[in-house]
């Protein structure tokens, strides 16, 4: 992380400028939610990656501080809508918008952050505008879809693997691989490194959701910041949960079924984890998350640049997998 | 309307090979609401204008195709997330999406139909890209808050007619006015044609809203679509209630406030029509609306092109203003 800490400095200023004339726009009503959102902070991964992307092609990241906000815009107005959707109380241990103020507000407010986040693209260099745009908007109508199929899987009685692999893929991956690919494209890097850059960002995408699915179930620490077995008491087809049904025996497979309808939230989680752990499902999980960290390496070993930024981005990627369990 | 057939031709093949692809496309959760309400019809005056922007300058209307279904699809969001804000049952007749099918799916699918919008400018000719997301996403975000200004009225206390233009303006003549520019963009119109071509749909937009509220009182026909008195009976602050509450004496006052309070409708719209009809508010909102008409005539004098063509958008102009009163 120190290495990023230039990058981290211009995106903290550019986003604290962003955030002050966003509080001061009218109208207020719906401009203070995307103060309010996007002053909750976060660890501004996205942003961060869209900087990173330019400056690894040895380009000014400031070129692609534009391409970072509307990433950032994007991203909470996705935060605020799905939190409607989710009737979620809580975003970053504070009060979600449509709490705060109402849910007609926090539509029309992230209505009005995904145009901001449009209108950002404008402001960058012209000759780009165009591949900003494409990957902008395929990515964006990806991430809606993400986050349908994820509404789908609620009702959905059977959900394969592959379709979950899917699902994570749009809802979260692209959205890191597009971050990584609009820095590449602020950097002037030729169509074959910026697949590379994209396909490195999505898979590490894909890793970092199964690891986060895995976390969800076994982390130890404080360092996680949900509730431990959330996952499991909310019945969320999960990659655990779904390869577990994959793999189950009918004993097994009833036993499951039984505990999804259980109210007894201890016995509940602590039985599907011994079913899992019966499994190996930990085992498995991470090793699915390693095979897409593997193909993740893959694309940047092919990305055309000095050795020494390939492996400051690796190490990056590396920090957010890490995560302690 | 004679002299558009062709164009109109055009525009509904495009609107209809778009709604095929929309009804076939995964997560059909997603995609089916959009095809939805973009098969309700409604007269498709925005992207049509749009094409005719850009015949008007003698350049085939075809160019100007993907932004007219970004115009129409952008249109269409807003009205599936109005309508979830408005709690309105229906559209164009029809059940509204967020009561077909739930307020999720309204949220996401509109979100969706937003992203097409923009993703649809991509295939426009990459000069003119940066021009068409420029104006596109400063209109898009003036309709966001032109529809939160509408929503603050609702609460209140006083509302100035200047405060109800400005509202109107941005909620719904200024995608008139970017309909019609966005046209000329793609035909290669300077900058001072496009300006004139824009403030021109944007004045007959206010003129039409003006208009709008003068019929939703005195309309006595079918050709309104809408219940007459509507307006009284919401006690919706439209021109001329924000008009005759400007110019009435204290009396009047005092009447206005008891009736607004009032649960005898038909004795609502009965008396507050006096109030207006004393204070000669028809005729005065009717100017109002001729004014701007005025104004939106002046710029279409300036445009540089033949008259015959500019003819052809006056009586088109007139037409959509001449409605039966």
């Amino acid at each position: 992380m120190q290495d990023y800490k230039s990058l981290f400095n211009i995106l903290t200023q550019a986003i604290d400028v962003e955030q002050k004339k966003l509080s001061s726009t009218s109208p207020m009503q719906m401009y203070e939610p995307m103060a309010y959102i996007i002053g909750l902070g976060g660890k501004r991964i996205r942003p961060l990656l869209t900087l990173v992307g330019c400056d690894l092609f040895d380009v000014n990241p400031e070129h692609a501080t534009q391409s970072a906000l509307a990433v950032e815009l994007f991203h909470n107005f996705s935060l605020i809508h799905d939190d409607i959707l989710d009737k979620a109380p809580l975003r970053r241990g504070n009060t979600t918008v449509h709490e705060k103020w109402n849910t007609d507000i926090a539509i029309l407010s992230g209505d009005g952050m995904m145009v901001k986040a449009f209108d950002e693209l404008c402001k960058s260099n012209p000759v780009h505008i165009h591949n900003l745009l494409k990957l902008f908007s395929k990515t964006a109508l990806e991430v809606c879809e993400g986050q349908q199929y994820d509404m789908n899987f609620e009702t959905q009685q059977t959900v394969s693997v592959e379709e979950y692999i899917h699902m994570i893929t749009f809802k979260t991956a692209v959205l890191l691989g597009c971050s990584l690919q609009m820095g590449a494209i602020c950097a002037n890097a030729n169509d074959l490194n910026q697949h590379h850059v994209y396909e490195f960002g999505k898979n590490i995408g894909i890793a970092f959701q199964i690891l986060d699915d895995v976390l969800d179930v076994y982390a130890t620490d404080d360092k996680f910041g949900k509730q431990v077995g959330g996952d499991i008491i909310s019945n969320k087809k999960t990659f655990l949960l779904l390869k577990a049904i994959e793999l189950a025996t009918q004993n097994q497979k009833e036993s499951i079924t039984h505990l999804l309808l259980s109210t007894d939230m201890v016995e509940k989680v602590s039985a599907i984890t011994t079913i899992y752990n019966d499994l190996n499902i930990k085992e498995i999980a991470t090793a699915e998350a390693n095979a897409y960290t593997t193909i993740a390496l893959k694309h940047l070993h092919e990305i055309n640049v000095n050795e020494e930024k390939k492996n400051m981005l690796k190490q990056f990627a590396f920090h957010l997998l890490n995560r302690e369990i």
